[in-house]
């Protein structure tokens, strides 16, 4: 994983253009995702596609004619969607186009401008105090001309059709910046490997597209699917160092809210679980009042809580690969927990079947304990009256999700239990 | 609101009589309230108006004919609703018709007794003591005959006919007492005052009636109205120097429990909030279970829980004119979040509307932070889908209602935002 | 309680057989129990009556033909629903039959085999220690023959039909055990006993039935007519030193829940509640998820978790007259409550009705205070709007329930409270 971050490094990303492309096209030897061209103009509910930025070249320079600022030596040197520049300015006038972070004067910030026509670097605050000459040369080689917005889509489909589908989404518009957001991209990807390797319930949609616009297009050009999204998570940050933080879908309630919080509860009982709030990624698009979709976010530490998030220092070294094969780990975690919750109804509610006289307490092996295996067994027949899921279950009798996937197994084996038909 | 108090402390008040009449009188100074005479003997559900009760002097003289307990220096020296008398009386039977505070020796305690026909007057105990003569002469010119029962009402009329009305009511049937009852019906007055000042959603419907029957006898006479009071506050005790005690309505989770729960927060953190009871004043038959109003009961120390309370210690000096003040205000806050408050449908409910195009994130001004802004206005646009009202709101995501209303008028004027109607 | 207890104990009792006749012939004489017969081989739902069991006589002869092992002595020596037998055995082969507690070296285990055909002896750790003879002479005189289950039952009749049943249950198939389970049978009959003296509004069902296999065919048998039960304790285990344990029913809200949760904080402070689980007593079967009557499980130490439990060391001694007593008290006080317990509605709904004119603050004797009995008649006719029964209103107003009670008595003699219909 930590590789596959490694190559996506370098590409200039923004929410339209080239980087965006070349990143689908890597990300595509992990994972068939099936890239879509959405023209610049095209309407989608209150926003529109801007035109499609594309940069060459950028930089500043000095009278000596040495770049002071250079892009070809970090892409987050120029702020995004910055216009096509080629003028000597004053060093004050320049100044006015400079972003630079003084409490961390080695770090260059990143930048954006997407809907208001600027330009502007971005510059460690130690080279911005260098910028002694009276003058100097801007020239930013930019295009910013009727194009397309790129995204990235891929369904891996489940057993069952009416049991719906699982939306993994993450961001792909931010340029040399590790955990914000190439770590989320390369989970994805990975998960989607894993994925396709294992029988599953649930159809599964990746998607890949730039924050914001992206979502709202897919949103905008999927509306009549929506209802076949059962479940949905956000990814975003799961390289750095912090533990887990899970935001709970607007509903607060849902499913995937449940899965998440009894999986970190066994795996990872560090995770921090908090409550939707409107600001922060896609989820803000998804759970809009109109759609309230079922969708979480799952990250490490947020956005905007650690120094280096949105600098230079969010680079190849802020994320390890322990940390993204553990938010792996975590993920396909969940995503077993989803595929195996379930309602059941039990077949001989009126009063206990004679579990005994099928040998049912040794029907089941693995490593979990008898007693385990047993109380499994009474709290599946006893709470499947068709309202609780093996979750609920799980929760309430608290066992861990496995040994009453278990007992559901070998009550289904035995024909004391069956699946109540997804609505 | 203090020299208000004073003007009406030294009135002889009961639950009838001109005393009534006259502080009527004197707060029409402030507010035009309606006066209504409900003659003896009408029906009020389980009840009958009394007879009207005025009294003019009363006395007992020692053998040297000097005025041992005289009405003329303390109003509170008579039984509220004494028969007249004019009789003399060995010591030992005018002691059976005595009361005092022993443990207060010099606090005059204040007795009534509308409903059993008796005499009888209060005094300080250490006055008691010094009755020494065998016998006194007794006189109560008062009269007790039928007449009727005083109560006035003033109704300013808000914008929104469909909007209902706020019911807040006082009691005015205590003599000279400071806190119970003057403060309050002083606060109604300034209220009033002060709300037909301003442009109003709400209709305001004022109360100034004696406690019990008074009520009893409104809720009789205007039955076919109740049901246009969205929201209503019992006004009581609001002078002295205790922290707010808010007593919810019956239903415990109204609008107005709501309301004032979150302004208690800001405003008055040491509130103290307390659950309904059964016991107390006219909330009593406000939240009687056939009509079981929003109406929930404001003021500072609760009733019985200070020493001072029906006694002559309850006197001008007991309120402060920076309590009352206080009181005035947090109110007013309260009336303004109830007017702020209402529930509104996002027009742009698919996707976040593009705020940036609109200069939205600038359009609002004063003091208020521009992170609690931005937030204000994704918060309301994400909820805003009929059933959280904006109270709802604010809680939470924890930003003042201030934020939230403003953020709402502001998605107002740009059309993303319309009222759901008034059910 | 204890005598009655000492008589039961030398019995032999298993699931089925003359022990069980013998115990129900006993209880007889404290209360008229109708016993019934259900034959061998009939099904009751997923279940089959088993043969009927009955022992005379069991020995392990040593080579000096002296008992090593003797029924006689102690009728926990033979594992319940052994087969015949009458074999030399080798001592290796005969320790294969053998149980016994290491850790408890003097104790002797309690163990069945009911479905499955085997025989077996279990004694103290350091008898079998001593078994080292070669071979043994051993001798089970049992016969297990198609005959039938025996359970007892008792009806006490209410005044009230519409009212409907309580049910109360207890095992009775553990041989010479004091605590599980002679002392909830003896409870229960001085509970039949007791209750037949004194007006009641709903009826009592007794059922003295084996564990398991027995409330299963009373179950089966009396399917048509388990809407009748509103409330319902499976008694267990109510004489040894522990505080109180109460096990929820499965709804966890049933109102035997909150009778016996009120009673305890009254009556037993020191008792625990615990929620429903599928493992225990015969509340697994009236719980099952197609009955979920609301049936909850009172006792003291619940079983296995004290270490006497299924061994000899639960012997007379073990249970204590006074530990029975005060389980009659308090489980008297819950059937008190139980039938104490309604909803009402008060017919002068609109404000308060004119108590003192009723003379109604003086109308409650006892030893109640004065605050409490004016209160609870507020309470009462303040929450008495067919929605809130006297439980729910003596919780909410902190009033003891016999407070609340009382209130309802008065108020229903001058015709302010009518009750609910039962539905």
């Amino acid at each position: 994983m930590h590789h596959l971050c490694a190559e996506l490094y370098p590409i200039c990303r923004s929410i339209t253009g080239d980087g965006v492309r070349q990143t689908l096209e890597i990300l595509r030897r992990k994972l068939p995702i099936e890239v879509h061209e959405v023209p610049s103009g095209t309407r989608a509910f209150d926003w529109t596609v801007p035109p499609e930025w594309n940069i060459r070249d950028a930089y500043v320079l000095d009278r000596d004619g040495r770049r002071a600022i250079d892009f070809r030596r970090s892409n987050l040197h120029v702020v995004s969607y910055s216009v096509p520049v080629h003028e000597r300015c004053a060093v004050e006038d320049l100044k006015a186009h400079l972003f630079s972070l003084p409490d961390r004067p080695t770090w260059i910030p990143y930048r954006t401008s997407y809907y208001e026509r600027q330009w502007g670097f971005c510059l460690a605050h130690a080279d911005l105090e260098r910028l002694t000459d009276a003058e100097y040369d801007v020239v930013i080689d930019a295009s910013l001309e009727p194009g397309s917005l790129t995204y990235g889509e891929c369904v891996i489909p489940g057993s069952e059709d009416e049991a719906g589908e699982v939306l993994l989404s993450s961001h792909i518009c931010h340029p040399s910046l590790a955990n914000d957001n190439l770590s989320a991209m390369v989970l994805s990807a990975f998960i989607g490997a894993a994925l396709r390797a294992v029988p599953l319930r649930y159809s599964y949609r990746f998607l890949f597209a730039p924050g914001t616009i992206g979502s709202i297009v897919w949103l905008a050009r999927n509306e009549d699917r929506l209802g076949r999204i059962r479940h949905g998570l956000v990814l975003t940050g799961v390289g750095d160092q912090g533990p887990f933080t899970y935001k709970r879908s607007r509903r607060g309630d849902a499913e995937i809210d449940r899965v998440v919080a009894h999986v970190m509860r066994r795996c990872a009982s560090d995770a921090k679980i908090v409550d939707f709030s409107p600001y922060g990624y896609d989820e803000r698009q998804f759970c809009s009042p109109a759609f309230d979709l079922p969708v979480g976010r799952l990250g490490r530490t947020p956005h905007a809580e650690y120094p280096e998030y949105h600098t230079s220092a969010d680079d190849l070294a802020f994320v390890s690969p322990e940390q993204l094969g553990d938010s792996l780990r975590v993920t396909l975690e969940v995503i077993a927990t989803l595929e195996g919750n379930r309602r059941y109804v039990n077949t001989n509610p009126k009063c206990e079947p004679q579990l005994g006289r099928r040998g049912l307490y040794r029907a089941i092996g693995g490593n979990l304990d008898r007693e385990a295996v047993e109380m499994g067994l009474l709290w599946v027949l006893n709470l499947s009256d068709g309202s609780h899921d093996l979750l609920a279950i799980a929760e309430r009798s608290a066992l861990p999700f496995a040994a009453i996937r278990s007992a559901a197994d070998a009550l289904i084996e035995n024909a004391l239990l069956v699946p109540v038909p997804e609505s």
